[in-house]
């Protein structure tokens, strides 16, 4: 099961105006930033969940009993967000320790919330049960076809804002939106995966050939803390030799408290990771080197910025 | 003495790549920001003052003895900035109740700062004395022809973003932005002013028929604290019949508010003033008028959103 870049084009179509066409701005000669923290609720995901749930209703996959996700993060709130444009019931499974205020977004949003476990993992067990006690549609946060090919709409619209890129850095949690970025681009661009030290799953999927639990944690933790790097996710790391680099907390929160001094943008910890790569010196550009910077999500506390 | 849309093109030319083009996004149907606090040093500023000094140094007005300005806010920066950009020495007049904050932030661009007396007006006062005695180049905060139509380049930008616009709301202080924007667009759409109830220059104006001194306050008041709207931007509101409308400081905080919550955009009181006329049902659009909306600062404390 592979993502295509037809199957790309069909997820602009399908999504074109349900999505923000979020804006492009240059901030120093060869370096442009992708401001898809503009993005409905904040960060890239509804590309996906609108992606996913379109489809679906395209092909008579939805039911009366509408949609299951699980997640108290960005995920959770695209499938929130996207359910209620569309008029179909939201059913998100978040653990019992997610925070009220995430809760209260989500029902917000008209979601149902069920809190149950203590883990992502519990929460996710308990959606996959439901969808098949009820036959509701499952959305994955990351790692379905529609959800790729949703995410990868971003690749499309550098292609038509930007004159010309070498380069894309793109921040990597379960890997749906660098497999999309990348299938989006093919061979127009380089895409590098940033992750966290503390959250390796790209670099550690690489390194093992495929992708392997590993431990996760440090500041971006909340929205780049999947465990395990989905399989769409590697077959586009393959197909399309992507690379990885590893950036530390401490160059994570530096990127972060930068791009709100320099740039006015204020972003979550996992947005700033990419930007991190630049900003650490991990990543430096050959003199000339067009750089896209995709700032990815703003779901976080102003009041944490340093 | 009037601004041309032929001066407002001449320094789109002059200060091309020195100023970002900031980018715009349609945030609703018919409505969009243009995300001028993405702009150098977070507002709109560094475009009249590019467009100042490079006029100066075109027609060999400019002397070894460089800028001088009274400001420490906004334009302040933005003059910093812009003299630092083009290796002119800058002195910056600020009150000496300035915070040390924003006195080292124009230490940072590398300009001299001189602390004098209690209020802004001692502090202009000082500026125009220094401009007699050494034949420095005096930048205005808003109302020198060069400046509005700098600022006007804002105008012309959206021209060529937008694909069809009727109304532009723009928020008020000395009147530098409005008066270049209604000279970039002409007949081509609507321009409204938006001032705080506590700081209703252009209202004032309006209603006496020049402009005339009034007390200014309220949360927006170290942006649009300008006790006096600018001869050149009353001359603008009388050729262009420029309209004016009151926003209450409750208005403000929560348009600021908003403006985080649903499009996670920080910016300071002064940027959301505009914002807050359509968020306050102080303006309210007719069925189809499409509305930009420009939001052309940031300098403010992320800490303090609500």
């Amino acid at each position: 099961m592979t993502v295509s870049v037809d199957d790309v084009r069909a997820a602009a179509k399908r999504i074109a105006g349900r999505v923000r066409r979020t804006p492009v701005i240059e901030v120093a000669p060869g370096l442009t930033f992708k401001l898809e923290l503009l993005q409905h609720t904040g960060s890239f995901k509804p590309r996906g969940a609108f992606n996913r749930l379109l489809t679906a209703r395209e092909n008579g996959h939805l039911t009366g009993k509408g949609l299951v996700a699980a997640s108290g993060g960005n995920a959770g709130l695209a499938a929130a967000y996207a359910a209620r444009e569309l008029g179909i019931p939201a059913r998100i499974f978040v653990p019992a320790t997610t925070p009220a205020a995430k809760v209260a977004k989500l029902h917000t949003l008209q979601a149902e919330v069920v809190q149950v476990g203590n883990e992502y993992a519990e929460a996710y067990q308990a959606a996959l049960e439901a969808r098949d006690e009820t036959g509701a549609l499952l959305l994955h946060a990351y790692d379905q076809p529609e959800v790729v090919a949703g995410q990868g709409t971003i690749g499309l619209e550098l292609l038509d804002q930007v004159g010309g890129f070498d380069t894309v850095l793109v921040a990597v949690g379960g890997g749906g939106l660098i497999a999309g970025i990348a299938t989006a681009l093919g061979d127009q661009a380089r895409v590098i995966g940033i992750e966290p030290e503390l959250a390796p799953t790209f670099h550690h999927a690489l390194e093992a050939g495929e992708p392997v639990d590993v431990p996760v944690g440090g500041v971006a933790v909340d929205s780049l803390g999947g465990r395990r790097l989905g399989d769409l996710a590697f077959a586009a790391a393959t197909q399309y030799t992507l690379s990885s680099l590893l950036v530390d907390d401490d160059a994570i929160v530096a990127a972060r408290n930068e791009l709100w001094r320099d740039h006015r943008l204020v972003v979550e910890h996992g947005a700033a990771v990419a930007y991190a790569a630049l900003t650490s010196g991990v990543y430096r550009p050959a003199a000339g080197e067009r750089v896209v910077v995709i700032v990815c999500g703003a779901n976080t506390d102003p009041a944490t910025l340093g």
